[in-house]
């Protein structure tokens, strides 16, 4: 296990600069600027070190697959196949939130390749082949769509509904993912039906298991390194927009006022009180003021709710709360308001039968706890497609998740690639 | 007076389209920037086509002067002098707030050079110079600071205290000035000591007369077009820093954030309720989020608290109160808070003898109000420093400023250069 964890480190360190803040030491590794771009060619370096072959789709995701070519038995001697049948998948995303930290999607890659190296090691040739994803604006930071990536090579979001994405700079979606990584331009690749627009996962790929840092303290309660997910839990992304009136911020009287930003205040408040009574989730992270000038009463304040439950029911509950809250202190200051669902993922299930699989070891070793976790993955989104899905979770000791002070021990993070390479061979072979 | 409405309007039309968005119809007159400068070129030229000279200061303050030779009766025959009297001084400013109006500014400044020229077609020679001045960054829009022109040219800000500004792209205030104004970069001025560097406003103003659009009410309940200040009231921008830790808004259970937005937004309500029961003015209109992800709990929210009221210790007394209220909910929320006054001007009362020569009419027309404004000018700068000012209202239909909205009947901007006129010809004579 020596030479695993030295080349973990390795790995590890190679992706530590990139993308990272000198002032708060988080990342920002937004999808498609050159930090991301370097951890992609970080990726496909990896991936030709080990003889794996690549294959993107025309946003940039990619399926590093190892292949392994054998001798049938029951083929014409002196003749090889490539074997066909549907491989195993791992790996992650290596985008960032902004500012967030370095285990969010890099520790999904960066063990798959280190449980690749390791099943080597162990002599093992599994029968299928194995692949290792790396999917796109996962943390949807840049256009506001979680998972975009797995979303586009899955079909759950439509090409044509990706081309009318902006970014907050006004960049299209189209112009941003072209000026980089495509061969030919994305919107030409998919006029002419190009076979190399789009990845097969159904065609390719038997089963999917993410390896996850935690994002929770819920390993950490059971004291144990690694865990398996049973389901994400429903959430989803609501665009609050509060319009009133702008006006002199000394000369106007106060009862005059039509000012965007009490309202928001108040359903700030009051999402959080929502959410705290019903043991739910509610956060507005995000705000967009409109002017955004200390002497002036803001004309339109935009803000983004964050909402996650137990159940879709108590999901559009808590919502519709809010909502409801929002509209009354609207209006009494004289604002309007208009909300809009920008995404909301129902309850995941993961296939029980594959998590059984995985926590049921045969070797006598410790059986992973089974938990749930309110956090969206691309795990969700290939579940969703169909594909079995399953998730390996690795403790993360202060449960802190997008920040830089996001964390796993290395014995954690090992305990994480050996459980991955179990995982996989059992699943290959 | 035809001619001098048709005079206005033409002026007024040529600053309409500077820099005004096509999206909210609002100005965007930031200093030192394309659209500021282009207005500074009309102001150029609106002097040049007057036969005015124009003194300029390191930082790109202006006063365009009529000084009229006179032969004086005293002066040895056939020679004649510059007449050296202290001169009256009028004008205002042509930046703006963010998405802000037509009028606030420009309005003081049309009306100076529409002014002039109804002295010039009355016939009067002026005994005394009259100036009209144009002071940059009077909104404080770029660097924070309000007045921050006419707050270096009487020295009620030092050059060393202006250097140490950035505005919110991170350029220095040296940096942004040297770009676009000097013809010497403004440090090597100042180290030169250069004259030119600086305005010598003791040495050449007896008495300055700010005219501006009302931002409020006052004259439409009066039911007169004109008003005269009698005071601006204390008003300060204090920023507020509110720093919690960056989270997953997903999966951090509420019991377990230290989230700044329900400090700041239990803040903003605060401020709102304490101004209304105080019968003062608060405001927070503009934020600064971190990392301002819409799935991260934020790690800092840094908000500007704009606060007036009708004396400096009920300023003082509004400002502890919104503090004291801020520092209780951040004990709650697990965050702290850092309050710092980023400039705070007291009480100015505008010259009285001054106000009651614009006042008492000999003709008998109209006498004008005498009202207080909340609103912080160039004027109030001025006033500090020791020079007798007063301060014209020109009524505002709405009382709206600081906004798209803002507005002034064309009859009543052409009573206001009626009655500027009057005032400079009385002071100047």
């Amino acid at each position: 296990m020596a030479a695993i964890m030295s080349d973990f480190e390795s790995m590890w360190r190679e992706l530590a600069p990139v993308g990272r803040s000198a002032t708060t030491g988080g990342y920002f590794r937004t999808p498609w600027t050159a930090a991301e771009r370097e951890c992609v060619g970080w990726f496909r370096e990896q991936a030709s070190a080990r003889g794996l072959s690549v294959e993107t789709d025309a946003v940039g995701n990619m399926i590093a697959w190892w292949r392994v070519s054998t001798d049938a038995t029951t083929a014409p001697a002196g003749s090889t196949t490539t074997t066909t049948a549907k491989g195993v998948l791992t790996g992650s995303h290596l985008d960032s939130v902004l500012d967030g930290g370095a285990f969010d999607g890099p520790l999904g890659v960066v063990s798959a390749f280190a449980a690749i190296d390791l099943i080597r090691e162990r002599g093992v040739t599994p029968a299928k082949p194995i692949g290792i994803a790396l999917f796109r604006e996962e943390e949807g930071s840049r256009f506001g769509l979680p998972c975009l990536g797995s979303r586009l090579a899955t079909g759950a979001t439509t090409w044509e509904q990706a081309t009318q994405l902006r970014d907050r700079d006004g960049v299209w979606f189209l112009d941003a993912v072209d000026a980089v990584d495509a061969d030919e331009p994305v919107g030409v690749a998919l006029e002419h039906g190009d076979d190399q627009a789009t990845l097969d996962l159904h065609g390719t790929v038997g089963c999917f298991v993410e390896l996850h840092v935690e994002q929770g303290r819920d390993l950490v309660d059971r004291g144990v390194p690694v865990g398996v997910a049973s389901s994400i839990l429903p959430h989803g992304r609501y665009r609050f927009d509060f319009v009133g009136e702008a006006n002199h911020a000394g000369t106007t009287r106060m009862e005059d006022r039509r000012d965007p930003m009490l309202t928001y205040a108040m359903t700030v408040l009051a999402a959080n009180k929502q959410a705290r009574t019903s043991g739910q989730r509610a956060t507005f992270g995000r705000i967009d003021v409109r002017p955004n000038g200390t002497n002036a009463v803001p004309s339109a304040v935009t803000a983004w709710l964050d909402a996650r439950a137990d159940s879709s029911e108590r999901l559009e509950r808590l919502v519709a709360g809010v909502e409801r809250l929002a509209e009354d202190r609207a209006g009494r200051d004289g604002t309007t308001l208009t909300v809009a669902a920008e995404s909301v993922s129902g309850d995941v299930v993961f296939d029980v039968e594959l998590a059984q699989r995985i926590v049921a070891r045969d070797d006598g070793g410790p059986a992973w706890p089974v938990i749930p976790t309110m956090a969206g993955h691309d795990a969700g989104v290939l579940s969703a497609a169909g594909i079995p899905t399953a998730m390996l979770f690795v403790r993360n000791p202060s449960g802190i998740s997008h920040s830089p002070a996001e964390h796993a021990e290395s014995a954690d993070c090992l305990a994480g690639v050996e459980a991955l390479a179990d995982t996989l061979e059992r699943l290959a072979t």
